[in-house]
């Protein structure tokens, strides 16, 4: 029998389900897998630390479909963990692989360096936020432990960490053979034909019907089956938040972003006024839903997510968020929608954009002007707070990626998630908008994009604070110290770099980065402390009510 | 009976044993506790993120004797998870709070931002690395477990986690009564009589004994009685690296540093040819003990650590190492050291120290010049790397502190440490020693330096890369992006920056640094990428043969 090593083994899986970068921080448990890594096709791609290091990898498999990280024993390990915990509450495939100490050292308890006594906790902490979580101690049952995590992975969009001994890594284990096909989830035949029975009547039953599109039709690759089902039945569209971007916002039927009491007026009549609501794949969360200000009829709701469809109050089990977009088509009579006026979500770029030199630059008006700003070959990202309200209005082009942790909302994913996005397609720009409080969470990794010549565009909006928080509660804690942003660059390494204040600044700046489409262009762009988007203030409001802040 | 908040009890306990200052990042689930900190005589002092607020707290908790750290829930708590880990291994007493939804939420498993489905997962991490990890949902047994929570800390002198959601913090509960004295865990006292008496007949006995302290000692608060018994004995004394500065190293028994093989020679030649080596609360770790190099006959070994002596190959359970400390100077006889010649560590200051200016500085040159330029106003943090090596062997005053993380070894410690250590006590400057590797992960915390007025000193050793894992095994991903690292600070806010190459050059500055005691002073040491201590490289080759890489 072919025989190879067991690290070895492991890297020619990742590379073999599409992993093409590895992000991480070396570390002495890891080296020798590091090795391994480099004399493989897969490149090795090194961050300031660990917490980054998961951040990249988790927009990279945003965009790839699958990412991976590798890290040192527990001081690498809990670094990185809240970046997987994000992975796992948003379902993003990330394998993490850790080194660990020598099997022999962990035998006796050694008190090496980055140990805590009992050598077991990380594999034991990793095991809430993963769908998997194993110690690979056995040469024999390592490769069968390796590909059921990544089967694992895959098939539940979820996170897994393998942790692997250093001395394991080197240890002979049988080649792998063509890792199978994962089985699909089945749906309950007799389950999904009654749901999209129901469901057809109530959609052909209905005079304004809308589909509402959701996070979960990205993660289960169904875009096209999603496109495929609106030009057949001629239904309009609009996206929750972390659905943005399934469909293609310049196609006619999409009306907009709707996030309950956050969204525009036109776009959340015409889902609340709806008689059949559709739903695929959005996930009832709060900011999802603005704060649960979403005022949808659930005796008009049909609500399909990854293995059940829920229609009015009962629930289908087993029934596979594909196989029901599929069926749906199929059944649907062509046109189900009817002729009717709607506004495609494009409207916005009808009216043209005159900048006022002059005039302080306003958070509204900079993200209008974003609009005319955005082509095909970028992908914005968006960090939580004020930021990903405001670019959720943003019209996305037909290949433009829109990436958000709307969800989980770790403030500062933006930054090192620009590397991944920038590592996954070398021809793709990412776009980062990103407030001041976010970027000083991981500000360092703005030298790694340095680094990897990424030519994303940094819109560092500056506020002077935690503006979130504030409109939720304001206190002392909310100030933040002032940096000179924009001189950063120049201390990472060097690129490009702006402040701008007003919209004739931010004009010229934006020239000048159109006209160095290679290279990366960092923005400060200086707000005044209380400037922020009506949404924001709406939603701000609202949790604070609900903590009982105000 | 009086009544005050479950979030103001918390406050008034952690007034009461110590804490001054609590760091922390602010986050809608913790805004109201953060007001009720904001009433108290209790500071809150921002940070970048959450990681490094921990750092802050573990360092001010060396010096203070406890410390504090609020954050907000899942994104800020898992941020934090590596602090606290590091805080656990090295017997760090960290109260951590996290805000935590509200109750009614929780039960309901509603989809809330930063929530990852289960909302008890990160109070069951936790668990797994601090005494206590508990969630505070009953406003009448709240009372109770934030006092044994806190009381355990203490007492076992490692960190506890208590979750604390967001409507509790400001539900009523009975009025704190005065927190009862810990009681001490008592020895057992038969056995401490017969381990002190076969001690005592040991050290009796021998003709080269020697003392080696341990950081237990200062963890425990018994530097004085460890003073006390080498003054009554006579014995000399060595210190292992985490025991560094458990006596002034300006004693005239005391001898350096000892750390196996990476020990100056006359040190390890007295320590390991001693026929009766009293180790007092020393880890048998590998970096501790030179990679296991150290070379102490077992036969000659008395070992007491928290609760247990060790003799020979026996063992006394039950014996505190206060309680032993103390009987022992009662048993033994003044003078049982006997007359010797010892050369005292101070020997190393009886040479003078000649600049070389046009010489391009070399790391041991720069830390023998380090010996003349640290005053006891000094707090030393050394991070973990060469130069917590190098720092060793450094003479720490009378009342200099020494801190690093040499057993759990996460670079970048020190940096926010040294934002711990300001805080903890303004008449102090810290001074940081840190590689550049390890200030690329917590670097923006250099911003929290300047906004909080530290008056400390960095001393950023630029040697450019990894040089640790340079040395243990060198690859690709040793290299790092090499910064301006002079220009940081003043992008981060402002404070004297400087650059040095040359031995004339760093005169200059440390002349500069003297002139200027109450600012804020970045030095980037320029050095070259090959140069390394000697203790250094005979580490690395160890470490390496052990993982099998060289």
């Amino acid at each position: 029998m072919t025989k190879t090593t067991v690290g070895a083994y492991l890297v020619s899986r990742l590379h073999e389900v599409g992993v093409r970068h590895v992000f991480g921080v070396p570390g002495d448990y890891v080296l020798g897998f590091m090795d391994q890594i480099l004399e493989s096709p897969i490149e090795l791609v090194g961050t300031c630390n660990e917490l980054n290091a998961g951040y990249a990898a988790d927009a990279y498999a945003r965009l790839n479909g699958v990412g991976a990280v590798c890290v040192t024993y527990a001081v690498g390990g809990f670094s990185l963990l809240n970046a997987i915990a994000g992975a796992y509450a948003e379902r993003v495939p990330v394998i993490a692989v850790c080194g660990g100490p020598n099997q022999r050292d962990r035998e006796q308890r050694r008190l090496l360096h980055h140990t805590l006594g009992d050598y077991d906790i990380q594999v034991e902490v990793f095991k809430h936020v993963t769908e998997m979580s194993v110690l690979l101690q056995d040469p024999e049952e390592a490769p069968g432990q390796i590909d059921e995590a990544i089967t694992r992975a895959l098939r539940a969009r979820r996170p897994v960490f393998l942790e692997l001994p250093a001395d394991i890594a080197s240890q002979a284990c049988v080649a792998p053979q063509p890792l199978p096909e994962p089985e699909l989830l089945e749906s309950d035949v007799d389950a999904t034909r009654e749901a999209v029975q129901e469901a057809v009547r109530m959609l052909s039953e209905a005079k304004k019907p809308v589909i509402l599109g959701g996070v979960e039709v990205h993660r289960f690759g169904l875009r096209r089956e999603l496109e495929a089902l609106i030009d057949h039945a001629d239904i309009p569209v609009a996206t929750a938040l972390m659905g943005k971007s399934v469909i293609a916002e310049t196609h006619p039927k999409y009306i907009g972003l709707y996030c309950g009491a956050l969204s525009e007026e036109y776009v959340r009549a015409t889902v609340e006024d709806s008689d059949c609501v559709l739903s695929l794949g959005a996930w009832m969360s709060d900011i999802n839903l603005g704060i649960y200000t979403a005022a949808i009829d659930p005796l008009s709701l049909v609500h399909a997510s990854a293995d059940q469809v829920r229609i009015k109050h009962h629930y289908f089990d087993g029934v596979q968020l594909g196989d029901f977009l599929v069926e749906l088509r199929e059944a649907l009579p062509a046109g189900a929608g009817g002729p009717r006026d709607i506004e495609p979500a494009t409207r916005v770029l009808d009216q043209n954009f005159e900048a006022n030199p002059a005039d302080e630059i306003r958070i509204a008006r900079f993200f209008e002007r974003m609009n005319f700003f955005l082509t095909e070959d970028h992908v914005v990202l968006a960090d939580a707070g004020d930021s990903f309200l405001c670019a959720g209005d943003l019209i996305m082009q037909e290949k433009v990626g829109f990436i958000c942790q709307a969800f989980y909302c770790s403030i500062g994913f933006t930054l090192p998630g620009a590397l991944g996005v920038g590592m996954a397609d070398r021809s793709l720009r990412p776009v980062v908008f990103i407030g001041d409080g976010a970027f000083q969470m991981t500000a360092q990794e703005l030298s790694s994009l340095i680094r990897q010549r990424v030519h994303g565009v940094v819109f560092l909006m500056n506020n002077q604070g935690y503006t979130v928080e504030r409109v939720i509660h304001d206190g002392p804690y909310n100030d933040i110290q002032n940096w000179a942003y924009h001189r950063l660059p120049d201390a990472f390494g060097g690129a490009e770099s702006a402040v701008v204040r007003t919209e004739g600044e931010l004009e010229e700046v934006l020239a000048r980065i159109e006209a160095v489409p290679d290279r990366l262009y960092f923005v400060e762009v200086q707000l005044d402390p209380l400037d922020c988007s009506a949404a924001l203030k709406r939603l701000g409001k609202e949790i604070g009510r609900q903590q009982g802040l105000s």
